[in-house]
């Protein structure tokens, strides 16, 4: 049953407070808030996936349509209320908190379950952006991507406006921090991975002559809108390819180049 | 010779006032204000495009970076009085103003300069959000499609937030609108185009199976974000095709959506 928040101070609601006040709750370090999940299609999919749920809170008629297992903290509240707690006017009417994960096993996601099937995953270098975080994550996960590692300089994909962007599926896709950056790689090397650096530079060899086929495992490298990828990053990868693209323009948004890459290569 | 403003409510630099406010000045009709240019790198891209530039704007540091013609007007603040104008901080320095040009004719549009060349569209339909707007023009540039058809319903896409998302390269690319929506399209197909409708339903075609060597000309059509294309445009295009996607998640965001169709029609 439903518990009303009438009062935006209630302390029952705290996950969700100032949520536009930053990435975490004050004075605590980065990637540690809960996760925060914004929209009925994004919450229905964080029923999916393996984080645990802490509580839902929205407005009636949204909370009433999503399908909650029985021991979950449900809090419901008018949308001035609603908004008043979360400091800013949620169109969406629903979220949910849940509880982080520790990032994924690196020795478990290189492998995956069957060590003899195909795998694809990607990387990102210096992926500061977490609007583009998330849209990187709804393609790799649309578009057949296994899993995400992240150089240490990543922003945080667990971050409300990545889910958000993500439509929450990032919440289905396993992520693990890939230390000792980019010497690391050789542990996708000696994984068997192909790994693809993608760089709009003249001498790099065309994405579209880069045969999945040839590879049962394949890592492509994106860095960061703007700079790309570091000169250290594509020389620690096996082959730097480019998206074919018209003279003169500078490059596609990393967002569209992730997503033409992982179609490319499937 | 740069003009100093020192007066936040200096006429001189009426283009560039509130421009958080809306999408053109008020009490005007939509899509009648000038175009509005931000960055140095976008207002670079304006100097080589058709738009008549009416004036610049920013920081002395930023402006003096542009290679400008001489006749053109420009004006420098300090970056508090450029925020008082503008509405908000701006950390790229440096604005343009230009103005609106009609749309391209659309027999030209269609024809293109070689009747005998092949020729990419793309078409667009009920795309209101002018970020996705912005990013698929950017797209549209970088991977050879030479011009732009929007159905009565889509967004402006010389607003700020499209060029700025474009990286100017909005301004770069011919568009028209397409009246009659989608009977139009026969326009399109009289012209020899193969039009293809871009769809998640299982009942298309794969889109990677649509050779477009066999065609000259092709022109793809995208619906907005969450609804798709209409019924009634996807049966007016001669071809219903999906980007192959892992079964259950819904779809890629229809900005990616248009880099991998573009980059695979090409």
């Amino acid at each position: 049953m439903p518990v009303t928040i009438t009062d935006p101070g209630d302390p029952r609601v705290a996950d969700f407070r100032d949520l536009k006040a930053g990435d975490r709750p004050a004075g605590t370090p980065r990637g540690t808030g809960p996760v925060i999940v914004e929209g009925t299609a994004a919450v229905e999919r964080l029923l999916l996936s393996p984080y645990p749920l802490r509580a839902v809170f929205g407005v009636p008629g949204r909370v009433e349509d999503l399908d909650l297992p029985d021991d979950v903290a449900v809090y419901v509240a008018d949308k001035w209320v609603l908004s008043e707690v979360i400091g800013f006017r949620l169109t969406r009417g629903a979220l949910a908190s849940a509880d982080r994960l520790p990032p994924a096993d690196l020795d478990a996601l290189l492998r995956g379950a069957d060590p003899a099937a195909p795998r694809r995953l990607a990387i990102l270098e210096g992926l500061n952006d977490h609007e583009n975080l998330g849209s990187i994550a709804r393609s790799a996960v649309a578009l057949g991507i296994e899993g995400l590692l992240l150089d240490p300089r990543c922003a945080d994909p667990l971050y409300r406006r990545s889910v958000r962007v993500s439509m929450g599926h990032v919440l289905t896709l396993p992520f693990a921090v890939l230390p000792d950056w980019p010497a690391g790689l050789d542990r996708l090397h000696d994984a068997g991975y192909l790994t693809v650096a993608l760089t709009p530079a003249d001498d790099a060899v065309d994405l579209t002559e880069v045969d999945p086929r040839e590879h049962t495992r394949t890592a492509v490298l994106l860095g960061a809108e703007g700079p790309g990828l570091t000169p250290e990053a594509q020389r620690a990868a096996r082959v730097r390819a480019r998206i074919p693209m018209r003279s003169g323009v500078d490059s596609l948004g990393v967002a569209a180049a992730a997503a033409v890459a992982f179609a490319t290569l499937r």
